[in-house]
């Protein structure tokens, strides 16, 4: 089988990364944080060692900034419900996904205002639009680094330039990117980040984090057992542990420490590079297929290695469905859980083909789903 | 090493636990109900398994009105805060674990009122007092089912007859029985189950789910991408995505599976009666040396396997770390995230050494035990 559907999740992983699961939880399966003993602490390091390893991945300084979620999705409701209250404006994208929509959608019943910033049809943001819609109770700027549709890379340095002059919170969901992309939250201004730990950064499903910078006041959704003040019953406010209630998922995110590292030694702008060139590969010979719709930008160094397409006005399911059953190419068509980015496409209706590029794809991989995609176009 | 944490993690776990985890990230490792591609429907059917496994182990009808979550706490944050409205009243003990008080605190807040029934000093409650604490607004009760620091067993079928009766809401905190106890939400009454996947599931830690019964009205904490109705910018009230927005975890969640079904092949009452014995040996054997306080029932029949102790007035913590130092033996000292629960048996300033026994552990564990706290006892 073919896989190119790593933009919903990577696969597959880096052979250490099921090594260390299984380490872990065979070897040192306990609760850390907890109890004491040997075991515990073994986990708690474990732990702390991929705090320090997502630190050195983003330019974080403080590894307990770091907080462990069960997903993405579970970190961008924890930082977009924990920061924003009635009466706050913020300002998000037409190409976000539904993880950031959703909760936003959500909270204009309690009165938090959205301005939705219109991408053109390949993606693309003005800057100044965002700009312009800043007004005195912009609370947040929250926007994805790269869309998951069609793969275009936002600016966000210069988002967070913006963010930062007119003191406003910038939140990056790097769903797409982290792992992939530089991301250095100093540098860019990025406030809280948002990633996923399954996708590009190789950890398991089941894994996910936020970084909040120091000094952002986020109340958290959850309360529990945090191992930590437990004669008290009020969540303590020291970090992480105000937003990591009840047991961690430990040999999760040991195996999302074994991606990371993997990452960090194989070079992150060499993992970029082998997926760019692919991608650069597939789109020039797509271009060479008559009745083949490419989407976004069609151009390798302006987006994530996710390339949409879709044949004439065939459905997206329909052409999926044929890539899986008769040339075993696993993709994704639909949707893919971000209405707003197929209006801004236009493919609200058919959806598109989501090819979506991974570390351990070939060039091999690449050409036989362009001689599929040949097959297919001829056929219909 | 002796592990005696069980109540905080159990381990180790089946051999099936660890290698249907190590299976499905190799060879499935797709992100189940969203793409239609053959890996993605397998991850997605295996993950239908567990919910079934559940269902068999719990009688429960629908496989949908189970809802995974990253740990019981996270279970209980949703059901209680998403159950709960400013007005309304719930009922809860003093033997709880702080993932139902410090939710239940937190709802305080914005005018939820809390009344916590005071159990006696060996955990018991008398049901009478539940009842009588019932008002016009009484829109729930929770309870655990039995304490995870002295492990008394509360009535839960009574209580869930008191909660039917009156036509409240009844929330069970299964996470020191789940897979040992038998659990019958039909007829016990139980509306909402919560329970961890990585205690006496036997599945991984980053597992636990809640079952929520037809026409329980609960509001989601979190929206995202669910896989369906992707056009949509609210949520989908369809279950169970309503609550499970973002990628699962799909291999904890195959690993919870392996856990259920271990316990269905084995026989729930067979691992109960092995617990059951070393629990009454331990109890007996503690019983015979000077000095040592036992919490609780101490009647192996009326408390789940968590034997909890003190040595005279010696700090729990410096027993618990001779214990793992010297004999190499993990226990937990302190206050177990459960402070009211040590209030009530009075050991909120010394805390308790807590033994949890597995499934896995030996009458040899037990032996070695008793032989360790002899030694500390004359050693002090």
């Amino acid at each position: 089988m073919i896989y190119l559907d790593n933009a919903a999740t990577s696969f597959p992983k880096p052979e250490k990364v099921y090594d260390d699961i299984y380490t872990a939880m065979k070897e040192y399966g306990a609760n850390p944080g907890r109890s004491g003993h040997k075991l515990a602490l073994k986990a708690g390091r474990a732990i702390y060692e991929t705090r320090e390893l997502l630190c050195k991945l983003f330019n974080i300084d403080n590894p307990m900034n770091i907080v462990f979620t069960y997903n993405a999705t579970d970190g961008l409701n924890l930082a977009i419900k924990g920061l924003l209250k009635p009466g706050d404006h913020v300002i998000t994208t037409s190409i976000e996904h539904n993880s950031v929509l959703r909760p936003l959608k959500a909270l204009e019943k309690i009165g938090v205002e959205t301005t939705i910033v219109q991408c053109d049809s390949r993606g693309s943001i003005n800057i100044n639009d965002i700009e312009e819609q800043i007004t005195d109770n912009t609370k947040l700027i929250v926007t994805t680094h790269a869309s998951n549709v069609i793969g275009t890379i936002l600016p966000i340095k210069e988002i967070g330039a913006i963010a930062e002059k007119n003191d406003i919170v910038y939140m990056v969901d790097a769903a797409q990117t982290a792992g992939v992309y530089d991301i250095d939250v100093k540098d860019m201004n990025i406030d809280i980040l948002v990633f996923p730990g399954h996708k590009s950064l190789l950890g398991p499903q089941g894994t996910g984090g936020v970084y909040i910078k120091e000094g952002i006041e986020i109340m958290q959704m959850k309360e529990g057992g945090t191992g930590s003040k437990s004669n008290l019953l009020i969540q303590p406010e020291m970090m992480p542990d105000k937003f990591e209630s009840g047991t961690p998922n430990t040999p999760g995110i040991v195996g999302l420490g074994a991606g990371v590292k993997y990452i960090l030694n194989r070079g992150i702008e060499n993992i970029r590079n082998h997926e760019k060139e692919l991608t650069r590969y597939f789109i020039e010979e797509l271009k060479k297929i008559d009745k083949v719709k490419i989407y976004g930008q069609c151009d390798a160094d302006k987006q994530a290695p996710v390339v949409s397409i879709n044949i004439g006005e065939e459905d997206s399911s329909e052409v999926s469905y044929i890539l899986d059953k008769v040339f075993d190419i696993a993709v994704r068509p639909g949707l893919h859980c971000a209405p707003l980015a197929h209006k801004t496409i236009d493919t609200f209706e058919q959806g598109v083909v989501r090819f979506s590029i991974g570390l351990f794809n070939t060039r091999q991989d690449i050409e036989k789903s362009v001689e599929a995609i040949r097959k297919i176009v001829k056929e219909i």
